[in-house]
């Protein structure tokens, strides 16, 4: 497959796309970001990397940082995780208390604000120095430890928590969160705080791609956990957008309201992109039009 | 890989397991059915067919006609479906009004009971006659002339099409059924009374692991609408099970209210099981189990 | 009280009163009603009746008429009627599904639309010539042989029934609709479709003020069946708005889109307004006002 | 009226009645209670007092608290107060999230949960001492300045708080809770801690039968704040058991989970019962047996 003329092509087609999404504007950081960046990358088990445009700049990860949650607490406790948080789609929107309120205190699954704060409070009984530990586990699955979060979002987040405290208490008082929850919410804002590049976010996930293990033969997680997080990514991880995802693109993937998107190809390829506008399911719009095209033209989707 | 094998250790293993669920009583024809049928049926495109217990006997499919009449629809007016059906799972119990209410009419999938009514309405504007058509699209996609309905199935679906008819009416209401009700729910219960066997289904699914080609040569669909099918099985197949079979299974498929369930591995098989036990949520129990046993010995997960 | 100089004052400022709120429009005959009438008429139990404007001047009652078939059914079954239809506010639009379904097919009470339409069931199964028999009764307690239907308006309705199908036919998959769907909606559209004045409503409704007798002193319904008649419109009487109306007014009552509103003082009057434009609500914006200011100068709020 | 023969004739009744249900047992000071405790206790306008039974005993008044509460908020900010939360019947359980997340973190009325907390808010922002402030104030209505909290409720209900502090969290994220949470829930708990005996409890009501005014003189509310907070205990007094209430009793009143009831008839009387067990609404059993007995007896419902 000559990859190189394919990105080629989708470049080339970008440029001529307009986008009519906003980038979002609930913290200063986040809006302060040109909408007019954009990057690509893709990370093949078996044959190169290939990026264009900003793939090499730093950005907000945000939700795509619930993967690594899921991820390390599945490293941490398997299976057994899954009697705290389900695997099924939402059908809703992505904070809606609703759900769990009627599922008594069960989040649907660990992508959804929800189970993104359940993963954590896992993480807080499970390690020692929750937020150093995390940071570590990502310097582990990438490679490479001069990844850091944003300081700056880290603060602006802390103040656009009430949301999430909310869902914090509401699963306290059905007995399904165990720790502090200012202390649980505090490492969920952390680990969304986290930035990365396109490149290394397409490295992280070439992890989802090689059964568990890193491309430098570091031992993620087991085969069969690692196809249950595919999964999940594939039913879950787009919010209310999860079904048109697999339409269109048919990967399983996870975005970020920060403009990133990355999908998986097992056994093939994690591909990452960046553009910061926002469709309004609050997923990147040209970030899905480049993966659509992607899979259209490798015709690599795995449906 | 040596599919006889495995076929043989799954049958074995099968032999060991207890169902705990119960056979569909809703009508005397589901009932009477012995729980204790099995049939398993896997068609490959390149390696041949292999099969064991009561494959070759048929039964009502029930729910799986639901992606031969969205595959029928698909073929006679593409994508233009999707603006009056979405894609996106339903998070919802498999007949719930209070989704369709919210949104307008617009079904939240084809495969939801207002999704499958909805496309039973394309079908009867699309066709002269639409049951007698409907059956040779069944005909044409098995390559199998002899299959056909079952009567006294028919006869008892429609003393029991209250909730169907409910959901009719619901979307007419806005605008979104432009047939009389009646005739609507007449092929929809048509289809849903087919009778195949493991083996006819297998043989029929092999399409949608085939880019929409049987293997007897005929092109039933698109490549590109044959990887969108795959898509929604993926997300939408299990009504609020889809999670769980993508979670354990990690294949595309669709499941019936008689016990049956198909799963495609696009570019690899079809795999048909029936038994009639089923899970709280309405899946076949034991069928799960061999699917899931399926993809774990072969290693074949789509993920 | 001087109520001739007290609904003298009410005219003079609804003369002054603009409307913001649009007439009825769904079908042609409630759409061509002007918005300009205004009809106000009370009829004290025991100190003569006072009107002014458009008050002998019949329009269509609408779901008004919900008050009647439940007096009626009362009349026939008495607290049994309870068994099939609670009597707790809906807290939801009038028309909503999304309760119905999740409470088994029971009714949240009798003057949502579900609710109207299983009193219609209940009238269906009693009755020998429903429609007739209704009207007798109508008849009977307004002490007026002269009111009848609009046949143009019975016509209209029949053609909008899709969402009141859906709800019997949804309550009937529950075992709640005991005769043929058709032939109750044709009741229920019946009875919508009557026309009377506010002259003749509130003389009605005196019953509902005066222990279940007419002025005439004929017995409808015994006292405490009229105490929970009146117990039913305090709660349920103005779709989501009958907190604001009991807040505002302080009267049991009942609305209609055709823009009529009744009210019971009970003990004391009856008093039914009359005003085609709703506001978003779907109650008569001018009809609530003048309510609130005729309990609020004769301080004759029930609180 | 014969009130002393009447009270005497509902105790004889009450002693044969047998409570199927349970008394409150989320903490320890609830379910220490006797269920054998009953008391009743009527206060007329203008025929003396009334009591039996355990009439004298104080116990939790638990939410008959968030009566005080609105009645001192509309004292403070009037009809402006109603911007902040509704008027409706919630149609929902009494501490579901569901309807205020769909309402934008407006209550749906002043006496679920979620509204009694923005009554908090609200006596936070306005009050000095906001503790002290309130108990002065329930000095003040009831005229008796021994009237304590229970601190070893005030204690335990501290640690039962989530569910509570997910609805301030909430409404925060919609700007509808103007203070620091914590503040907030401290003073809504503490309300709830209040004891007080039905003597003491149908003295303090009397101000709602009185247009605002205490029996000693002191205008506490003005006739038509009076009025409303009467129409809001009627339409939303009894969680989702308000419109059973109003059909049964037919008069305005609160519960607590306590087992205390307390019912207003405007002009004429309040009254107060006290029995621990519970309906599986949530409502004293025996309480509404009495009061129903009362309204029938006396014929004194509102309508």
């Amino acid at each position: 497959m000559d990859y190189n003329s394919i990105l080629r092509k989708i470049k080339v087609e970008l440029s001529a796309q307009k986008y009519q999404g906003e980038v979002a504007s609930y913290i200063p950081e986040l809006l302060s970001v040109s909408p007019d960046k954009f990057g690509m990358h893709l990370c093949c088990l078996h044959s190169g990397t290939y990026g264009f445009g900003d793939h090499e700049e730093q950005f907000s990860i945000q939700s795509i940082s619930k993967v690594f949650g899921l991820t390390f607490a599945m490293s941490l406790m398997g299976d057994r995780l899954f009697q705290r948080v389900d695997v099924e789609p939402s059908g809703d929107a992505f904070n809606s208390l609703t759900l769990l309120e009627y599922e008594n205190g069960i989040p649907r699954n660990p992508f959804i604000n929800s189970g993104a704060l359940l993963v954590s409070d896992v993480l807080t009984s499970y390690l020692e120095n929750p937020k150093e530990d995390f940071l570590k586990f990502i310097h582990e699955i990438t490679g490479d430890d001069t990844i850091q979060i944003n300081k700056a979002v880290f603060e602006s987040e802390k103040t656009h928590g009430d949301r999430n405290m909310a869902l914090l208490h509401l699963m306290k008082s059905f007995g399904n969160i165990k720790n502090d929850v200012d202390r649980v919410l505090e490492l969920y804002i952390y680990q969304c705080s986290i930035t990365m590049s396109c490149q290394q976010l397409a490295k992280a996930f070439a992890v989802f791609a090689n059964k568990g293990v890193t491309l430098d033969g570091k031992k993620i997680l087991s085969p069969v956990h690692t196809k249950r997080v595919n999964a999940i990514m594939q039913t879950c991880g787009f919010y209310d957008e999860a079904g048109e995802f697999s339409f269109r693109v048919g990967l399983p993937g996870k975005s970020g309201v920060g403009g990133g998107i990355v999908a998986v190809h097992p056994g093939q390829y994690a591909v990452s992109v960046w553009s910061p506008p926002l469709n309004p399911k609050g997923n990147s719009e040209l970030g899905m039009y480049a993966l659509e095209r992607l899979t259209s033209l490798t015709e690599s989707s795995i449906f």
